[in-house]
């Protein structure tokens, strides 16, 4: 009997089919720090209790992409270990904080199916749901992969397309128990600006740059136990590099937009993405925002942005997203759709 | 008076001196969550406080190579810095588990000598034990090293080779308080693989590959207050590359080879040990392990598996060990051999 | 409205204005176990909750210099992100330990302005302060740094050059609250050399040696939240280097001073500091001291050293710092002027 995970295969998914994902994890303050160190994050609820406190939380929570990488990463081992690529995210959303000492499990549903037209491959859709201890629901979204069929001879499943939103509404955003923004010091969160500042179309250049190393990203992917071998072996490519997890180019676009967006504090929906390029060891990454969309909340003080935030390489100009063929253009590494609260 | 340690010498050493090792050491959640950062570790007892109290522990231990790392690494300044090589390893047992918030230390008992032909250098034997703040003993384990002469003119001493076991007997492991397999969830886990499944003399392929960088081998040695300058300084070499701590090497093979060897979980024995080849920044590792021995134990639901570890360079055949001169073979960086606790 | 934070010009600053810095940081074990894996820190009352309780302690604060950088990472956004150059350190000192779950913030005082005679920058004091969540003074350390003006023809600020002291006069040091040497366990601290045991003028060659690595300077300078352009973005320089971080050398010389200084615990004052040359990754560091002073302390077994610390490239001759011209050597990095205490 082969011990090893082998991963499943396109045939190996049915719509409903429901997968428990392994290996349970406990998060401390020490995933904490390694966060901080990894990325340049500095949104103020996440690295102080004494912040988190004034917005009426206990204390500092996770941070919220800690929560998704974490839940991501279990999922690779049954879902992307044979993907030829990840297409896109849906419906995401943020349902409580995850606070040091919780342990995380995920698990996800098949709800879509489709085999492509060459017979070797399909998409496959599927929500995941990331748990904590006490089972209840930290956070889900939707994703779709491309993976490989075992035998390009087995008969196609029937096709099954859901229908997902183009982004989650306003009013079906989660909102912290307690969140308070009426006392938001705006001195201690590092920018004045509020939601009121910020103009649907608006577009925010984040400035910052940073070039990444080998060690730091197999850190990062290591960390939420992403066991995808293009991370980690050099002898994959012929030029020994090794390709970098989609999800370290979202944390550091996230935690660059801290300029101009510092007050952007909380995600709490992901409505969209995709990896429009490969990053890899050497590329410097920078940022720019766009502001899609503002909401009101029933929390008090506090309203929601919903942001395009876009990771870009050197020669970018923040706001061009696309060629005229539609495309992404070269220089863009990530164009991500979120909702994040701010205060009023 | 030369202030700085100049470390000892192979005239230094007596059969039955003890020597307290310097530096004891709190570990907490922080150096979990770098364990985690730096090493593939997905074994779920080490990861998730949830799925350990489901074995009957009162939340997940530090990882059994942590403990380890951390009582080997306070030895180096008063026996390995002036070590031409680390020979072999033996009699290895873990006690006790150790939990977030403990502080270790350790001492070692010199149990053997012999000086070699050329006068130069000669062999040292101790056996070394980790302590916990409470005195407890959380493990030992013998280990030999050559030590260079300060002056080849000194007498040799009286020559005294221990007598050491080929391997840990399965009724002197000593099982963690409270372990309880019978409740084992296997899919949490992430294999349905347990101690019957595994066959004496069956070899396994653990497929993943690391490809190891400067800065994550010393950020995992000095981690461990490993001082030993060869790990660090890259002007010793030619090549300016540093070479890699061992225990580096044992813990990538040792996560690595979760995949195959999930439900292995917690290593109480350290039977024997060798480091084949000197491992390098740019080599990429992977591992295969060998099914040695089985035997029962006194604890509901748990087994063990005496299993011999390979870890290996590209190009490496899992299960060849050795050429046709009885020599290790080029590819093999790591012999270990050690029992892990397994459900039955 | 331009959202991104431009930095303070020269203009910006007048003598008597109070800047407080954004973003407080909780500090906890996972910053402590990253400082241990970032360098080589060994000193037992950081590492050891059982060794800092045998001195008068609860449990082992967090290192000295965390508590530095972390107060200092904050000023860079409104100090130091146009700066030309960081000038001087004086009148440094730590008021009371930091303890794990502790949260800092950071506020800074103009006390001097003095434009440069080209009409381009002029220099900029600033007392620093670093508070605890109970607004408690943690420390404090005034820093001079060179500004660019945002437009030459500006009239030049009265000039104010504040008087300050050579050094932290040895009346003026803060004890941390219980500390008591009497009981000190010298072979648990790692070398046997007490307060008399060192001579004012004695020079100490601390042997390691450490060669820099890009990741890893980056993931220490990102942990204190220090958001200087130079330390991450590789197309600033034509040959892809980033600057290093002054406090990186600081936290580098510092650790590997253990060797030769083991009992110098803890730092409590910061007389100069000095940044002679800059640091790039590839660059080996090793460092040496000099005894400067002695003086005794109130608290039981108490005594205190004035050490200068210097970091230096390969090359270098313990005790040369300055060259025929007077200007630093061209090896030297850095020349640190502080206090700490060790047991008489």
């Amino acid at each position: 009997m082969v011990k090893t995970n082998p991963g499943r295969f396109f045939e190996d998914y049915h719509v409903g089919q429901v997968i428990a994902h392994a290996v349970p994890r406990t998060l401390s303050g020490g995933e904490r720090a390694l966060y901080h160190a990894l990325y340049p994050a500095r949104h103020a609820v996440y690295s102080s209790d004494a912040f988190a406190q004034s917005c009426g939380l206990p204390g500092a929570p996770m941070d919220d992409l800690i929560a998704f990488h974490t839940v991501f990463g279990k999922t690779v081992p049954d879902i992307s270990l044979n993907a030829i690529a990840n297409l896109g995210y849906a419906e995401g959303r943020w349902h409580r904080p995850v606070w040091p000492g919780d342990t995380l499990r995920s698990e996800s549903e098949v709800i879509g199916l489709k085999e492509n037209s060459n017979g070797k491959s399909g998409v496959v859709w599927v929500r995941t749901r990331g748990l904590n201890q006490r089972g209840e629901l930290v956070m889900d979204y939707v994703r779709w992969v491309m993976v490989r069929k075992r035998d390009a001879a087995a008969p196609a499943p029937e096709t099954v397309v859901p229908a997902l939103a183009d982004s989650v509404a306003p009013r079906d955003l989660v909102l912290p128990e307690g969140l308070d923004f009426t006392r938001y010091d705006f001195t201690l969160a590092g920018e004045p600006h509020r939601w009121g500042d910020y103009a649907v179309g608006e577009v925010i250049d984040h400035v910052d740059r940073v070039t990444v190393e080998e060690a730091e990203h197999m850190l990062a992917t290591r960390l939420w136990q992403n066991t995808s071998k293009v991370h980690f072996d050099a002898t994959l490519r012929e030029d020994g590099r090794r390709l970098i997890y989609g999800g370290h180019v979202i944390s550091l676009a996230r935690t660059l937009s801290f300029n101009g967006l510092a007050n952007a504090q909380m995600i709490v929906g992901l409505n969209a993405g995709a990896h429009a390029n490969p990053c890899f060891a050497g590329d410097t990454v920078s940022a720019w925002s766009e502001v899609l969309d503002k909401a009101e909340t029933a929390a008090p003080g506090v309203g929601a942005l919903r942001l395009r935030l876009v990771a870009v390489k050197p020669g970018a100009v923040p706001g061009a997203l696309r060629g005229e063929d539609g495309k992404y253009r070269g220089d863009v590494l990530l164009d991500l759709d979120y909702w994040a609260l701010i205060p009023l």
